[in-house]
């Protein structure tokens, strides 16, 4: 098989403190697709080209904020696998019944140094793309706003970004593609689990478990522009962009939900392998790494966290 | 770690009848970097992007095509593990000796049902991209034609293409990503050993060890233009294009070096994961299937080969 | 001002054998809004970025093809002026009275030496582009298919095309930007009366009144790319592209409507200042100037006309 | 003729403290090509796609800012017409004879009420775009940096914006296209004489003659962000970018020249004719107006002027 253990994060929960104006946010902004709703009232949404029931789960709570997040892994032998490293690392393990979130088999939850919540599962129900798997189309039509492909990434903060990069590293079989460091400190770590410069990205932050932004894949830097109009044309709160990262050389634009949760709209741009060195930034470059083009640190993409 | 097993097409060797020409072609046409020339006379080339020290090597030769085609696996252990698994799968293996290409650690080199010749290698001398591994900038300056970032795939025809998709599937554990059906026959597959929609693709054809074309990478269809234009501005013959494939959604232009070989430039799409089903193009779509615009089949694409 | 004569082409009638097969096409394929249909059964319609009611008229009718071209001018008194001049010019001249296309003011009508029907007129009841004057958004969300920004231009075939040249630069004070000569022979002319590359483009060509096409601009490469989809996934008759002129160097994409007439959507690429000469093609380089990329004559192309 | 009277700007001089290191900036930043340099030490660039011999000149001095801003128009006739016009208006008027200049023709001279030079002039030298004028290719090979197409407009700060207005509509034919009002006051004017969006733009400030930036044209997004790119590689001051006005809804970056002077690289978005009724924006909106994403105030962009 082409990739092995983690193939990808599918799925993050997160809150949001109107559920209305949240599925506006998501579904007629981002353009992600409403597939289910649960009797705890939470929603259920996935971008146009996923093929799993689901990607994004909105929760309604008293703060915004991640839930958790969810990887999918290649079958049911790699999720014991998996769950008996994660415990073995001495993370607290718990099982979490299929079912629980609907059309998702069972999930092997667990916490992280950083204070996150983890999950992995092997099995979703599969939805499609809409395009059918005989003779598709190139894409789907009648999509509404920014048309997101996918959710692709979160950035998390917390205090001990060590600990979770040996987790991903050591335990789940993650590969450290980008670094920033400060002297001996690192204080931003990217992982991949696939040939994407990261799957996951961790941010040193004094407090345990904060939730920087969740990120959906673009196709072009056309499309970045076009998102930054919507974000405009609905009086979106904006955080910055379009830019690029020099981390990733990712292209890019961040906003708020409408509790207060970031996004991120981006396309990507080179292919990760594993025999690459890690590349690092040091903390004199800090602007640029984050930034390309401002090559500025920014006191609120650093700071505002849920 | 990521990815196990192949990593990628890591080179090709490619026939030219006239070495000058080939080098004006390959460099300052599509862009690539010369990194060597070796006491025979082959020439070696990487795109820009690329952290190997070369994946294309041109070598003079009464006719063109393809002498074989390179995959680079993980590690050493990777290597003697395939190995095996192509021996035990029938395969006529051999080994080069390190050192035979320069900069390249041994290679097993075996041959296949369709007639073509693959090799496997563990090692390479890292060059690097010319961006460095701290602090890197975007991309680098000063890159002339079509700037092409990488070697990325090749398509060959051959008789036993059943045979072949057995061998990378089972013994090198590729995924068959997308596939053409008459009926019952196979008459065109397409396989990853990674996140990318093909790493290898394959026709039936009556002749074995044919080379269709080997394929680089763009950033963005705005790139598949500049390359057209190049090609009529350089008087290079265009084979089809500007066009989408309907097969990997690909976007892509083909024209021909000085010898005939085939070359694609192109900018994928969508990306692979080893839990999404296979894709069945049926023959009554095949013209959509190779040029979805079109939609027309197109004799010269399906029966000029090298 | 900054531009007085003739403005720019402010409609085309175009003639469809089933209004409803034609009206699916414009609307939801092009993306045309429809702003009216008549007491006759004429539809109106206009690219959302156009200001003015309607840019294009249907008429159903028996054969494919174009009624007539007509060009708004700066004000009632140019009209008269211009109106005196295509009289001396030696056409034939005729009032059509305001109202009887709605939404527009009286028009100048006459025929040419190529046998077409052409229009002047100078008032057109103001629609708007639906983003209003006052702190207007950069564009219209809930457009639907190729989303066409507007009309454009149409080419022309007929005999005496120096004629109908002569007219234009003599009487209607348009600029040849363009030509293609074989030998001393004029075989095709591009024509503007603004800082486009083209407003009217006219082929040497047997028959006298005949339609090659009409054009509708859109905004970038990618959008082209876009059209191209769309017109695989609606099964539209394809005639070439995308691909990029020699001529005017637009980036383009050809296609019929369901009567069988030509459309192109396509963004244009120079600026046009009366001090540039004008640009030559030669008859060897006849496939090279109308598509740049191929560099062959293309019967269909050049041979199909309504 | 397609247009009559003023043609387009066809030069501007620029003062820079350090002529080695403009020049560096304007053709290896940038991408301007040296076409001259005069016995006064004056350098004389064009932007590739220009026609005429340059477009900027730049002439060391001990402040930065703007000498003049010159405007081409269609001929001696119209020269002597304007020339009149502004004399007329109130201006006083200078004469600068044929070759103060390289290859241009007799400029003449006038101020504004905003204290601004300007000047007209009929003829310069035709160097042309490289291409030739017989089957030309669509663009030049070997262009470095930004490969800005050509020089495009100017904004100007000064404190009579009514003033200078008046004279450029009503001595000079331009159109007023967009205007920013707060109440009563017009606070900034954008003003064309062509079919785009501007040819100058005056912004309401309370010194006389300042210069705000040059605009160089680009043919993309995708060009934007390259440039953007290429001013973090070379540690280029940003100013801000790439964002969209919303203002003539060009999509844009600024920076500054080693000088201080601000330039603007830009691709543009819609034709303007003169049947369009101007857009207006109010102060409430001025954040939007400006920076289309942002939607805020920037000091930095309102207050520094050279």
């Amino acid at each position: 098989m082409s990739q092995s253990g983690v193939l990808r994060p599918g799925h993050v929960c997160i809150r949001v403190m109107d559920m209305d104006e949240a599925k506006t946010h998501y579904t007629q902004r981002l353009g992600l697709l409403q597939t289910d709703e649960d009797d705890q009232g939470r929603v259920y949404l996935k971008g146009w080209d996923e093929q799993d029931w689901f990607s994004v789960v909105l929760r309604e709570a008293d703060q915004p904020g991640m839930d958790f997040m969810g990887f999918k892994v290649r079958d049911e032998a790699t999720l014991e696998d998996l769950a008996a490293k994660v415990k073995a690392f001495g993370c607290n393990v718990e099982r979490v019944p299929a079912g629980e979130l609907n059309h998702c088999g069972e999930r092997v939850r667990f916490d992280s140094p950083t204070g996150h919540m983890f999950e992995l599962y092997a099995e979703k129900d599969w939805k499609g793309n809409g395009l059918g798997l005989e003779n598709p189309d190139a894409w789907q039509e009648g999509l509404v706003g920014m048309q997101v492909a996918r959710y692709d990434h979160c950035l998390l903060y917390g205090d001990d970004v060590d600990g979770t990069v040996k987790l991903f590293r050591e335990a789940l079989g993650f590969d450290l593609t980008e670094r920033v460091v400060d002297g001996d400190l690192m204080i931003a770590a990217f992982l991949t689990c696939s040939n994407k410069a990261h799957d996951i990205a961790l941010v040193r932050h004094e407090e345990k478990g904060k939730f920087h932004h969740a990120s959906f894949l673009l196709n072009s830097w056309e499309e970045v522009l076009r998102a930054a109009d919507l974000i405009s044309m609905h009086d979106i709160s904006l955080d910055i962009g379009p830019t690029r990262h020099g981390i990733t050389r990712g292209r890019t634009i961040y906003f708020f939900d409408p509790s207060g949760n970031r996004n991120e709209v981006f396309c990507g741009d080179y292919t990760w392998y594993p025999d690459h060195p890690t590349i690092t930034w040091t903390a004199d470059n800090l602007g640029k790494a984050i930034f390309y083009h401002d090559r500025q640190l920014n006191e609120n993409f650093l700071g505002v966290v849920t």
